[in-house]
Formats: structure tokens, C-alpha cells, sequence
């Protein structure tokens, strides 16, 4: 990492930041993952801010949600438009204030930023994975992010944060690995999905399988299933915003129009944004990555894996300090949810800070790209 | 209508009924729309229920919503599988009593079940309208079912009552024709749509003409876009439910499997229900009509179109007495909306009364085929 330090207007930035890159193991030796399936080399893209003291018990790692990367604050260049998705909160002197500690972010495992995903090369068959790549789990992500600390050298982490299905990484890591988590801020999110959530992320797979340019996911070569992956992304756009946020941001206003169209073009300002979402997406994100990453959020359930069905149970298993922070306006993630996992927490005589900040904007309360 | 009364395992039904066709003014007598269009012929499908007294002052009229169509309540002939779609409100004796009432229902204008719609033969061309037919509004709707209560010889309607999209008719006909509408009862709807409830239309919509095979909506002699249409109404039936009902319904219950099957099929109960309803819905529901419909409802606005903006000023076209009722747990159509439209009837001296019932199954708890 670069020391230059660069001054934006929101504060002091981390300033120009590198994306290494760190793979595991090469063939024969594989990952084996939750599904029973083995995977390798696995490459993981990651990012480091600050330094890592000589005690090494400074270190925070972010955990990103479905659609960020490693690129958590700072500038690859001095010509680069804007930082990475949490620059807000990762900085000098800043909430997560690399001044004082060594900073971590990789990009997930199943993802498309630089970390092995169904659009890396199967080294079997010297082409894209496609849907031939396994299925992975939060667990199989966290795994991953595992090996890149016992290659940073890191035992002992002072505070797994992150927030969405970052949060789930956050809690998974509390129990995965318990001797290893100081203390864990999972924010805005569930110990596992509700039906609505996988209703809204499985009518978001079907309209990327529904683009016949999905193609069975074999579409590496040839045309992306765009239209697709826009709609699907359009719908996760609803449920990161909230009744109130829409009504605050858009309400009823017309698209550079004085009256309605009668036509099927954008009318509403709602309606514009959502498709500019939609569009914007699919320039940066691969479809299958977008199928994987949900399926591994909707099929995490901390107290079936850790705890039999119980999450007092699967909470006895770590001795970590938790902040746990939701939404008011979060109906992706309701506060009922954070509440439940704080109880179990609490149950076990965990440290544990519960905060629900009154927020209007829904699931994007935070703000970063998730 | 038949006299025939059956007996069916929920109570009486009305029997046997059949549809019936009128058809409007043939050119050059054409229907003006609010777009400024001309459209005509106009043909709306029907279906009666009970008598029209000699005074002819006990009709109701009933509107449906989205997907609904003229045949409310009983049998088309003693093989049909089930009854119309608000069989359990509509019969002798039922809370719509049709031994004391005319009742009568249209199919919408714009639908695919008999009434005018995108799916109709376009007389100029004689081949399909597609999206050749102009956009219809609630307004248009209703002006429609004026003319087939005028063909009826019904001046004065008892009620006008209808939920959803049919309850923004229902509000729609008492300040277009306010000497006519005696009582109406708005259930389930609003006098506007929010920002969230155009976003989900209009996710639908996009996921609809993402479908190649919709083909800028000319695809009545080709391949219909099924993909495209049952993701749209996935996503529909994602709105009818809540947090709550789908976790009584589904919570995360796997289908007919003991572990997650790691690819992507359906592997929760909430997957298969989802693709399911889409599936099933393609048979029987035109894609061109789900984006004319759905375009109509987003475009309604009460208050814009009958008052400059103020639902105190609309509602003041009006004398009618009115039942507004709303459920706890939706969330498409909040109570706080049927509150706003309670307070600006109240503040009219209008006769008013105001029902939330206290319900886990959000939209869909009144349980027709919206």
C-alpha cells in the first residue's frame, strides 16, 4: 500500500490503495468446501489499509456484501472517480480508522472482483466454470477469507465488521472460529433469511435464468444475460430502500415530463432510477456470480450449522464482543431479526451492544454499494 | 343466468352462471379516452348474479382487481373445478346476498378475459392490438362499466365494491359519477400509488419486455413471453403476501428434500410456490395486458385528477357513504393510505366508516385471484 494521503471533501481518504492478490493452495491440494465438492487454486483479491502493529492484534476485517469488492475505501489512481464503497467509514481517523489498525477487505468467494467465481477459469477444462463452479456457502467464503489471514500472518482478529451478507460473514466467523474473533459488528443483518428474503432473491435468479442469453450459464463467450441481471439487480434495489425512503426520494415525480407519457417509457423518477440500477450493473458484475452469491445467503442458517435448530446453542460456541446495529426502516432485515440474535448472545453472557439507529432509508441506511 | 342453485362444501353458491358479451358503439361511434385515443368497438364481458328489481335500485356493481375477470362467484357448468373468484363474499345468503341483490361484474378494460384489451382484434388492421392499444386508465375502466350499467338500464348503484386496483375503481366511480354511486366500498386500495408500489410494477414490467419472445408485444402468432411474464408475477405475489405470512406459510421448509441440494434448483417451499404461480399464470393471463393494467394503476391518482392535488377537494364531488377497509399486514397498500382517504372523506362530512382488520396475510388477505 501506498503512504500517499489524499484529502476529498467528505474528510481524509485513505488515499491510493493497491488489489493484491493471494491463492491458496494449487492442485492437488483443494479447498473442500461445505458442499463436499473441492475447489483450487483458489485466488482471493483483497486490499489492506494501515499497518499491522508488532503484537499483530490490530487487525479489522471488513466483510463485504453481495455486490462490493475488496476496494473498501482510498483510490487506485489520482484520476479515480470515487473511493471504495465504505471510504465514509474506513480512513484515517475515521469510524475504522486505519491510523490505529491494519484493515482487510477481500472479495468474497463466488464473487466476480478478483476473487474466484463461477466466471474464473476451470483449470480442468481451461474455460470459465460457468455453473459447473460449486455451489458456496458463508461458510466456504469465510474459509477463504481464513486462509488469507494465516497468510497475512494474523492469529487473532480484533474486529470482524461488515454489514448485509458482510454481517453474515461477521457472525459465521464469531462461530467458525471463535479463538480467532476479538469482537464482531455485524450491521443490518439476519442470522438467516427469512422466506421473503429468498422470495426476492430466487424471483431474482429466475430473471436471469428467464434471459435465453444466460444460456445455462455458459454464456462467457458470447452474449451476457443482461437484460436479466438489470432486473434482477432492479429488484434488489427495491428492497434496499424502504416505503418512506422511496416516498422521500422520488414520491410521485414526473421524469422530465409535465405529464404522463401513455406509452411504456419511464413516467416516474422511480421508474428511471430503478432502470439506470439496472443498466449500471451490468457493466461490472457477472450474472452467475449474482446467482451464487444469493444462493449462499439464502441457504445460511447460523443456528441449524452451529447451534442444531438453537441459537443460544450456537452462540455458547464464542466468547467475542458484539455490536450488533439495524435499521428501523430495514424490512429486509427487520430489527426483530437483530433483536433475536442478541437475546441468544445474551443468553450466554456475551458482551453485546444492541443499536437500532432510527433511519428512514431502509436496508441502504449505510449507504456503501452493497 | 341460470336459476340452478349448487351446494358446495363451503355453503350455497350461486350456481350456475354464464359470461355474457355487450359490445359499445361500433365505428365511427368510438369510446374517448383520457389519453385523448378513440377506441371502439369497445366489448365488455359480464356476468350477472340475482335480479334487478322493479325499482331497480339494489345493483351492485363489483370491480376486480389485476388479474380477476367478470366471473365472481359460481360455476360455469357442473364440471368446472371451482367457482368464481369471490365466491365466498357473492351467493344467496353471503355477505353480497344475491337473493337480495343484482349483483353485477365486468372484466376490466385492457385485460385478456373477454373485455377489450392489447390481445384484441384491432379493427383498422385485423390482426392483434398489441401495444398498437392505447394505454387505458382506472378513469377509462370505469367509463367503460358506466356504459354496460347504462345497456342495463341501472341509474342509481346500491354499491360499487371492489379491492385492490378494483378498489381504486370503486373510489373512481364515486367521484366521476357521483349521482349514481350510492355506497362504495374501497377495499385494500389507495387513492395513489407510492413510490414502492410503482417500483414493483414496473420491475414486472421491464422483466416482461426483457423476454425476447415478448417482441416489442407483437407475439400473438409466435412465441409468448412465459419467462418474462412469470417473473413478473413472482414478483406480484411477493407483494400480495408479508413478512409474516410467508414465514407461517413457508418459513425455510425445504421441499421435498432432506438437505440443500447445492445447484439451483427450488430447494425452499417458498421457490417452488413462487415458480409455481408464475408458471400457472401464463396460461391463463396475456403479458401485454399485465403492462397495461399495471400502468393504469400506477397512473391513478385520486387526488391529482379530481381535486388539484387536495383529497379533500376530490372527495367533496361526492355524497356517496362509504366502507373503507384495510389489513394490518399490507404492505403494498399501507392502512396509513385508507387512513388519508378516511380523513379526507370525514373532513367532507361524508358518511364514513373505516375497518382495519387485523391480518397476518398482508394484500392477499381477503384470498380472491387478485
Amino acid at each position: 500500500m501506498s503512504e500517499y494521503i489524499e484529502h476529498d471533501k467528505n474528510g481524509v481518504s485513505v488515499g491510493i490503495v493497491e488489489k493484491k492478490f493471494f491463492t491458496t493452495a494449487v492442485p492437488p491440494d483443494l479447498m473442500m468446501l461445505e458442499s463436499g465438492h473441492a475447489l483450487g487454486p483458489v485466488t482471493i483479491a483483497y486490499e489492506t489499509y494501515g499497518k499491522l502493529n508488532s503484537a499483530k492484534n490490530n487487525a479489522v476485517l471488513i466483510c463485504h456484501a453481495l455486490s462490493g469488492d475488496s476496494h473498501v475505501a482510498g483510490y487506485y489512481d489520482a484520476a479515480d472517480a470515487k473511493p471504495g464503497w465504505w471510504d465514509i467509514m474506513v480512513g484515517p481517523r475515521k469510524g475504522i480508522d486505519t491510523d490505529r489498525y491494519f484493515v482487510v477487505c477481500s472479495n468474497i468467494l463466488g464473487s466476480c472482483l478478483g476473487t474466484s467465481g463461477p466466471g474464473s477459469i476451470n483449470p480442468a477444462t481451461g474455460k470459465p466454470y460457468g455453473i459447473e463452479f460449486p455451489v458456496v456457502t458463508i461458510g466456504d467464503m469465510v474459509k477463504a477469507q481464513k486462509m488469507l489471514m494465516d497468510h497475512l500472518g494474523i492469529d487473532k482478529i480484533l474486529s470482524v465488521v461488515g454489514g448485509s451478507i458482510g454481517g453474515m460473514q461477521v457472525l459465521e466467523w464469531s462461530l467458525r472460529y471463535p479463538q480467532k474473533v476479538i469482537s464482531a459488528i455485524p450491521l443490518a443483518t439476519t442470522t438467516r433469511h427469512s422466506a421473503l428474503a429468498i422470495a426476492f432473491n430466487e424471483v431474482a435468479r429466475q430473471a436471469i435464468m428467464a434471459d435465453p442469453d444466460w444460456n445455462g450459464g455458459n454464456y462467457y463467450n458470447g452474449r451476457k444475460p443482461n437484460h436479466g441481471l438489470a432486473v434482477a439487480r432492479m429488484i434488489g434495489h427495491i428492497t434496499y430502500l424502504s416505503d418512506e425512503s422511496m416516498r422521500h426520494k422520488f414520491g410521485r415525480r414526473l421524469q422530465n415530463k409535465s405529464d404522463f407519457s401513455f406509452h411504456f417509457d419511464a413516467d416516474f423518477e422511480v421508474e428511471s432510477y430503478l432502470r439506470h440500477q439496472g443498466t449500471k450493473f451490468v457493466d461490472r458484475f457477472d450474472a452467475n456470480s449474482f446467482l451464487y452469491i444469493t444462493k449462499a445467503a439464502d441457504y445460511y442458517d447460523l443456528e441449524k450449522q452451529h447451534g442444531d435448530g438453537s441459537g443460544v446453542k450456537a452462540f455458547s460456541k464464542t466468547s467475542a464482543r458484539f455490536l450488533v446495529v439495524s435499521f428501523t426502516s430495514d424490512w429486509l432485515y427487520p430489527t426483530y431479526q437483530s433483536k433475536s440474535m442478541v437475546q441468544a448472545m445474551k443468553k450466554n453472557g456475551l458482551d453485546v451492544s444492541f443499536c437500532e439507529i432510527e433511519a428512514a432509508w431502509g436496508h441502504d441506511a449505510l449507504r456503501p454499494t452493497w
